[in-house]
C-alpha cells in the first residue's frame, strides 16, 4: 500500500462540518490509527474535540485526494494523520514534538507500506509577523530536507497547498503577510524537487474566515491529487 | 502535569454510545494529540470511526478516571490513547507496531509531563485460545517489564482492570478461556510491584457482549481511580 504523510496547521488536519457534503466511502482508503490501518472515515485527524458548532476535527481534504488517488490508480492508499491546529511552521522544525511525532509515525507506516508524499498545508500562523513570511520558504525546505533524511526518501512527493485569500479579512486584517506566505507556497516547486502546489482561489471558507468550508475542502482534496499526479508524470 | 498511558484493546479505547451519559467536561483534564495537550473529549481514543451505530469510538473508561484524578489530587492528568481495537496480546509485545507507537506516545509525553501510570484493559481476545489465555501473566509482566526500561520509570503504577463475564455469553461461548484470563489478571498485583486491580463486576454490556455500555465505563473508570489510589498509597 502507498501512504501519505499530512502535516500542517487546521486546514490539513480539517474543520469542516459533517453534514455539509456527503461522506466519502471508499474500501480502499484506510487512515493510520497507532501505527496500524483502518478504513477512512472522518475526521482522519482527529487532532481536537470531534463534536461542538465552533472549532472542531471535521472534514479535510486529504479524504477527496485519497478517494481520487485510489480510483485513479486502482490501489489501496493509507493517509497518516499528524497535522495540528494553530500551529507555526517553528513548531514544525526537526526536533520540535510535531515534527518527531511526524517522524515516529512516518517510520511506523514504513513498515507495511510506502511512503509516496507529503500533503502538506500551513501558512496562516507565519502570516502575522513579516519575519516568520519571510523566512518561510528557506526554514520550510530546512525542515523538508531534513525529515527527507529521519525517514530516508531522498525524492518524496511534497503537495503544498494555498492559503485562503479570505484569512486576509479575519481578525481585522491581523494575518497581514499572508500574501507573502502564499506566494512562496506557490513557488516552492522551483525551489524543491518532486514538489507541487494546489491552488486554494475561490474557495470558501466556513464561516469563520480562517477554515474552508467542506465543499471547498473536497474540491482542496481533488485540487491535491491533480498535482500529485503532475509530480509524479 | 501527570499523563497516563492508555493500553489494550477496545474496552480501553472506548466503545460506548455518547448520548448514554453526561459529557465529562473538567478543564484540568487533557488528552494527548500529535504530542501535545489538548482539553479532554470523548472519543479520547480515536481507533476507529467516531460515527456509526455499530463498533466506533466513543465513550471510555479514561474520562473518569481522568476527572475522579483531577479532582482529587486538584491538579492537572493528560491521558494518552494508544489503546487498539480487537487487539491480542502477542501484538502488544516488544518490537510490535502497538508496543512501539506506545513507546513513542510515552517519550513525547515525557517531555511535557510527569508519566504517572499505565492503565490496561486487554484479555478478550487472548480468552479463546487455552495456551494463549494459560500464558497471559508471563507474557503480560515479560511486556511490561520491557516497556518500564524503555522509558526509563521502575515504579511506574499499572492499573490491570477485568473483563465482563458477559462475554463468555459472546459468540456461542467462543471465549471459553475468560475466567482464566480474568483470573490472572485479578492476581496481577501479587505478582507485578505497584500494580492494582479494578474488578468489572455487576458492569454491564451495550447489547454486543463484549463491549461495557457508557454507564459502566464511567463506573469501570471511578475504579480505575481506586485502584491507583491504591497503588500509590
Amino acid at each position: 500500500m502507498k501512504s501519505f504523510i499530512l502535516m500542517g496547521q487546521s486546514n490539513m488536519a480539517g474543520r469542516g462540518d459533517f453534514g455539509e457534503v456527503p461522506e466519502i466511502v471508499n474500501l480502499n482508503c484506510f487512515m493510520m490509527r497507532n501505527g496500524r490501518w483502518v478504513n477512512m472515515s472522518e475526521p482522519i485527524n482527529p487532532d481536537r474535540t470531534v463534536f461542538g458548532t465552533g472549532f472542531h476535527s471535521g472534514v479535510g481534504l486529504s479524504a477527496s485526494f485519497a478517494d481520487e488517488y485510489a480510483k485513479y490508480f486502482k490501489e489501496d492508499i493509507g493517509l497518516v494523520p499528524c497535522a495540528d491546529g494553530g500551529t507555526s511552521l517553528s513548531e514544525w522544525m526537526p526536533g520540535e514534538i510535531l515534527y518527531d511525532n511526524a517522524v515516529n509515525n512516518a517510520k511506523l507506516a514504513l513498515r507495511t507500506s510506502e511512503i509516496s508524499g507529503i500533503l502538506w498545508h500551513q501558512g496562516e500562523n507565519d502570516s502575522i509577523e513579516e519575519s516568520d513570511a519571510r523566512t518561510y520558504g528557506e526554514r520550510f525546505l530546512q525542515m523538508i530536507s531534513t525529515f527527507k533524511a529521519d525517514i530516508g526518501i531522498d525524492n518524496l512527493p511534497v503537495i503544498v497547498g494555498g492559503l485562503g485569500s479570505f484569512a486576509k479579512k479575519r481578525l481585522n486584517g491581523k494575518l497581514k503577510y499572508l500574501d507573502i506566505v502564499n506566494q512562496t507556497l506557490c513557488e516552492m516547486p522551483q525551489k524543491l524537487d518532486f514538489c507541487e502546489y494546489a491552488s486554494a482561489d475561490g474557495l470558501n471558507h466556513r464561516g469563520d474566515f480562517i477554515h474552508f468550508n467542506s465543499q471547498s475542502y473536497r474540491i482542496l482534496g481533488k485540487r491535491y491529487f491533480e498535482a500529485y499526479l503532475r509530480c509524479v508524470k
